[in-house]
């Protein structure tokens, strides 16, 4: 099985069984998630911006305004970037043992700018497949001063890992006694029905792909 | 109505009438969301993790384990914190503009330890308030090692903004009359039927305040 290699800051230090170093793993969790969370140093302070990624192969991307001050202040430099699918509340029988259930990657790498306007698009179309798969050649096509205007960055995976937690809780043996309520409520992410744009033109049915329960 | 003062780095540039620095607006968003991703400068560089936070007053608070390598070097340091909670997809007529509905709210500030037991507990009260609301009485009071092996940072709440997009695409004027479905996919966190423990042990009902629906 494909696996990214350990290095000091990715091994899962704290419950290192629930680290995880292979490929497969990690790819599910990065094609799950809608969006991210991206570190940057800027001015030698941390700064932290939320936004959609996707992955091609071995490359994660992530993209914004070219205005965007923390996308450019990251353009060329290393960035920490963090996904988080939240799976579930554990309660448990004492505060202690109270968790989540949980999938996230983090992943630490140098997020190289794409500067061809062609390898630019065809990154923005593999993202726009992960969201809604065949919308893409429905779309007005982009101008090339919308290709200009976005900034599409790409991080090589190579220093990654994942870390899950699933199941109930492990409480302490004596407090399993306890009459307490223990178990997981679970969470997960639903869409809801489609809200038509009110400036709809009239006749326009909505595309199979975006039919609850599609993809 | 009570505001955080816009710096530099909080007030919001691009999209300039989504940024909202109103206390009630940035509370609202910190309470409902569960999780958060804090972010700090780690040998020079940046790390983010993600982790659980709650709010008190004016001030918000995150946890985890006395050994946890991120939550150690943040402590008494500066950290970016960022809470998303993601609305909607935004479907346009071109790639361009589409978007997503969200809410969220950056923070920067000093994450102060608390050290002394008695606050930590109260602080770690308030948490389980916001989680399941009545339940801290029930559980299986805190060891002294149980409080003494757990981190709790504080971050005042005073260099604070929040972001947030709501309603249908805007696309360029022209585009309104292609024949493309445009509109939003709303999204949401939902939760499942509680899953109790395998080990419960047998006759303990669920309490009112995990019922779905509650509170």
């Amino acid at each position: 099985m494909d696996a990214f290699k350990e290095t000091k800051r990715t091994r899962v230090v704290r419950a290192a069984k629930r680290g995880h170093y292979d490929h497969k793993t990690v790819y599910a969790i990065l094609d799950e998630a809608l969006i991210c969370h991206v570190g940057a140093v800027i001015e030698d302070k941390s700064a932290v911006i939320p936004t959609a990624h996707w992955r091609q192969d071995n490359r994660l991307y992530i993209h914004g305004s070219s205005g965007n001050r923390l996308l450019r202040a990251a353009a060329g430099r290393e960035v920490c970037i963090a996904v988080t699918l939240m799976d579930g509340l554990v309660m448990a029988r004492s505060g202690f043992h109270h968790s989540v259930n949980y999938r996230s990657v983090i992943v630490y790498g140098i997020a190289e700018p794409v500067d061809d306007a062609a390898e630019k698009l065809d990154a923005l179309e593999v993202f726009m497949e992960k969201i809604a798969p065949g919308r893409w050649p429905e779309l007005r096509p982009a101008t090339k001063k919308e290709i200009d205007s976005t900034l599409v960055l790409v991080v090589d995976l190579k220093e990654v890992s994942a870390k899950v937690r699933s199941g109930p809780p492990i409480d302490d043996e004596p407090d399993y006694a306890l009459p307490i309520w223990a178990g997981v409520i679970p969470l997960r992410v639903t869409t809801g029905a489609p809200v038509p744009d009110p400036q709809l033109t009239k006749g326009i049915d909505l595309p199979a792909y975006l039919r609850p329960g599609a993809p």
